[in-house]
């Protein structure tokens, strides 16, 4: 019998991230999802990716502590006002402040030191180069100089055996697109969580950029939005 | 006036990265340093970083916590025995067992992170190609790969206004230059900490692979060892 290949899968608790493990899934991975504590402003979307984990029964689930706000410089970890409202065409034109610095540059980096421990060479993340335009660190050509050097980071990379794969299954899809693969795959977006800035509760805001990208996403897909708004 | 250039530089408290401390300040640098939690055995490291960056007064000093402790596979995470009293050229003829995985891909992206919030584009990192060979992450081909990532994975890689160096001033240097160096620079090396496996008192163990290199140095150098061993 074929062992399944493991992949180490970056796991937010949001739309993007859950669809990618199914999407993992489908192809025969065996998931190692990871989440990360880092300073951000509210913990539902960690409370989400364990869930989302449960759920998708995955081999195992991490969080990993890291806090970034001795760091700072971004609304999603400081003091600074989510925006709100914004016109969608001006959500893509520039670096947004919710952009956390180099946090996918380390999120991957955890992701690959999981994965050399775990004799893994596939990890997944659930950039997209469409809504996100404004996120340096969500641009292909960072994804393949970031390939390019974890293959010299690591073990394997010097023994010469097996090469990084950082794979991004979203990475030319629109919101809508990810939102019908992951329909046709099952997932239940009702438990995933996408909201900058929820109430108290746990509810999306519903204006905040998130918010209005997954809402006009299933407007598109014309698939029924399951997000509990306030 | 000119205003003095910030330098973010990775501090372990060991002898390597307060020699570069002391490199980087000779060159006019404003220093920034930054340490790690990351579940090592020991804090004696994370005391002597601080009590570093008090004596070199450097601008600001931050320890960032991350446990790797969940992603382990290494002896200075886990519960692995640090090899000991081993031939000094069988140190640097594999990967050993301290090595932990990604460790500086983790720690070079936190210090990216920090330098694009600081408005920095100077990282230096005391990586040694001489000593350290067996490790995957100290070689300079890893090093320009990460510097080309880097430059991708930032608001000013997008801007193209500067472009991230990571600078590694030992790479090519033996352990008695480095200590030959730091000792014209006035580093003291009694406050700095190497040893993988410390006595409960802080004291050197003598005998790790750290221990002998660091040894070896000073008589080479012919500088007197100002280690406290046990």
């Amino acid at each position: 019998m074929n062992k399944a290949k493991k992949a180490v899968i970056l796991s937010s608790g949001g739309l993007d991230s859950t669809t990618v493990i199914a999407i993992a899934q489908s192809k025969g991975y065996e998931i190692y999802s990871i989440s990360f504590s880092y300073g951000q402003r509210h913990l539902y979307e960690l409370e989400a990716a364990k869930l989302i984990a449960d759920k998708a029964n995955v081999k195992k689930h991490i969080v990993i502590d890291c806090n970034m706000n001795q760091i700072g410089g971004s609304a999603l970890t400081d003091n600074i006002d989510v925006p709100k409202n914004r016109a969608s065409d001006h959500i893509s034109d520039e670096i947004p402040v919710t952009y956390v610095p180099a946090r996918n540059t380390i999120f991957l980096s955890f992701a690959l030191a999981w994965a050399e421990t775990l004799g893994a060479s596939d990890i997944f993340i659930g950039v997209n180069a469409l809504d996100y335009s404004g996120y340096p660190d969500c641009r292909p050509e960072f994804i393949r100089a970031y390939e390019k050097m974890a293959d010299l980071a690591t073990k394997t990379g010097v023994e010469n055996t097996t090469r990084v794969k950082i794979h991004t299954p979203l990475i030319d899809m629109t919101k809508a697109e990810i939102i019908m693969t992951g329909t046709e795959l099952g997932v239940d977006y009702s438990i995933t969580h996408s909201c900058y800035d929820p109430s108290e509760a746990g509810l999306a805001c519903g204006e905040c950029d998130s918010c209005q990208l997954r809402k006009k996403g299933f407007t598109e897909a014309n698939i029924p939005d399951p997000t509990r708004y306030v």
